[in-house]
């Protein structure tokens, strides 16, 4: 099959793999009707995590099922389904608590951004759709697979609670997820973090009731003041980064809670702070199938359309310009088809 | 007035001190009736944080009201009252939310084992009882100004809850009372980590249906073990080595959080396991205030016996041997006299 593939720092080809096969009876493989590029697809792509040449990438995609396992007993060739980034069995002590990202059996699409990908404990994994959804709404499917549901669970994890206040730390998709589920949960003032115009607007569109451009000390300091000098009840981390960690904890109430959800490169916990204000961290990987049967009803439903995060559509064949175009931020967030 | 002050590494004495008097018109002064020593007192003690030599220590105490301020509205000269250490107005935004160890005029009782104490904000405070206690109930009503909440407090953080399991790290007096509000809270299983055989009669007492003596790695064994290979769903961190949070998040199952209460000292937070295995921790200096009417309701109901960490009472005179008791570990928690 034609696959993404990474060779070494901004080296992203497409080239001919052996199409994924079964593994086990459990796995299912999906033919992919749309894939996308995540942020966490950079950490590899700048050389900031190792890699091993020639392997494929993505791990983000919708498609309709094309063959399953002998023991795959919910799910049918020609099902159209959603493929959560962590696949998990659904039944383990660890998923029965709501945290199918830490399951026993876990592992993850490695091949999204190809013709066909293999899903792991697909009985666990999967979710279908009615029937195969209006082409309209693949951009806020394919969102669930990872970013919705991260920005989610960054949500959840703060905290964020109906009349109080957020603050979301990082623009990208997953932060503006992030403003669109504590607009979702009733957050009644919203702060974006953001200095760029395009973000801003999907920010704003997305349920933010204010922006602020600044970062740092400057940043710390707007959001005290919108917020009365008293700080957020909840904050939202999704860059993973120091300084974003650090103006996590700089805006947060005592009593607050800061949601992460960026993969943590360089972080150093404020641990006295922690304590003498009690700020809480909680959150981590997302447990994507936890939220992916509420996360589709407010799509279908249309409440949410969180597909907004896509400003740039490719074919596969074009898909190491959708690196580029992300790692440059010329692009919040790229769609690739197959 | 005679006060124990603290001038050096393990150099206690009781010394003639100018009596506290009111510096705001919303203190109060008590008249201490009975007082104690605290683990964190051992921190200056042992020389592992800064003194100025001569001044007061302690901060739990209980009493009766001597003099009131003119801002004073709620008290009387005569009310027997529970002093918590962090004193609050339980007015300002932090109060309101439950946070009123960050209150905004926040200050600390700074002579609880002494004749006389100063307490800031007496109005938000103080919590009066029902007359004069019996004496039985001494010890009970000493540990609310402290302890007892603050293990209710790591309880709260972890996020205990009916039928679940609770590890508790530390058997000092926070970690057992930390047991006891594990119990109340309706913890099915709860472990004791604790090698000290006087202590583990304590936590035995207190609810802990499991004692883990070992540490390290083979105390995060016994643990799993316990727990069918799962791991805690909270786990209350009460000592705040990096040794104990090393172990607590060791126990923790995925989703868990860490209510941590022990002032951290050299503590490296694992935040890769915390991301990956979606691992919270919050906590931090006890909101005693917020705490002391429902415990206050539960000793005089009879429902829980904190008083009993207490294992050696003394007078005033010979707080020195209190310290050294405590320092040696030959005593869990001390009574001391006035």
């Amino acid at each position: 099959m034609r696959a993404t593939t990474i060779h070494g720092t901004r080296d992203i080809r497409v080239s001919d793999v052996a199409d994924p096969r079964l593994e086990a009876p459990t796995d299912a493989i999906v033919k992919v009707t749309a894939a996308c590029i995540c942020g966490s697809d950079l950490w590899p792509y700048r050389g900031e995590n190792d890699i091993t040449p020639g392997d494929t990438i993505g791990h983000e995609c919708i498609g309709v099922v094309e063959e399953v396992g002998s023991a795959v007993r919910d799910f049918s060739v020609g099902d159209f389904v959603i493929v959560p980034f962590c696949h998990s069995d659904n039944t383990c002590p660890h998923c029965l608590a709501g945290f199918q990202s830490a399951c026993e059996h876990s592992s993850m699409t490695s091949s999204g951004q190809a013709e066909y990908a293999r899903v792991g404990q697909a009985d666990g994994s999967l979710v279908r759709t009615d029937g195969v959804p209006d082409r309209d709404l693949f951009p806020s499917l394919l969102t669930l697979t990872d970013v919705m549901a991260t920005g989610w669970h960054a949500a959840v994890a703060a905290g964020v609670r109906e009349g109080g206040t957020a603050v979301v730390v990082g623009d990208g998709a997953v932060g503006l997820c992030g403003v669109l589920a504590a607009s979702v949960m009733g957050a009644e003032t919203i702060v974006a973090m953001s200095r760029h115009e395009s973000r801003q607007q999907i920010a704003t569109g997305f349920g933010a009731t204010h922006v602020v451009a600044e970062r740092g000390r400057e940043g710390g300091q707007a959001v005290k003041e919108i917020t009365g000098g008293v700080g957020a009840d909840a904050v939202l981390e999704c860059v993973g980064t120091g300084d974003a960690m650090d103006l996590a904890f700089a805006v947060a109430r005592p009593g607050a809670t800061v949601g992460f959800v960026g993969v943590p490169h360089g972080v150093e916990l404020p641990i006295r702070r922690m304590f003498v204000k009690n700020i809480g961290l909680r959150g981590g990987i997302a447990p994507v199938r936890q939220y992916l049967p509420e996360l589709l009803d407010l799509v279908t439903s249309g409440r949410i359309d969180p597909g907004k995060v896509f400003d740039l559509a490719l074919p596969l064949d074009e898909v190491a310009e959708g690196y580029r175009a992300m790692d440059e931020r010329r692009a919040v967030k790229v769609m690739i088809e197959p």
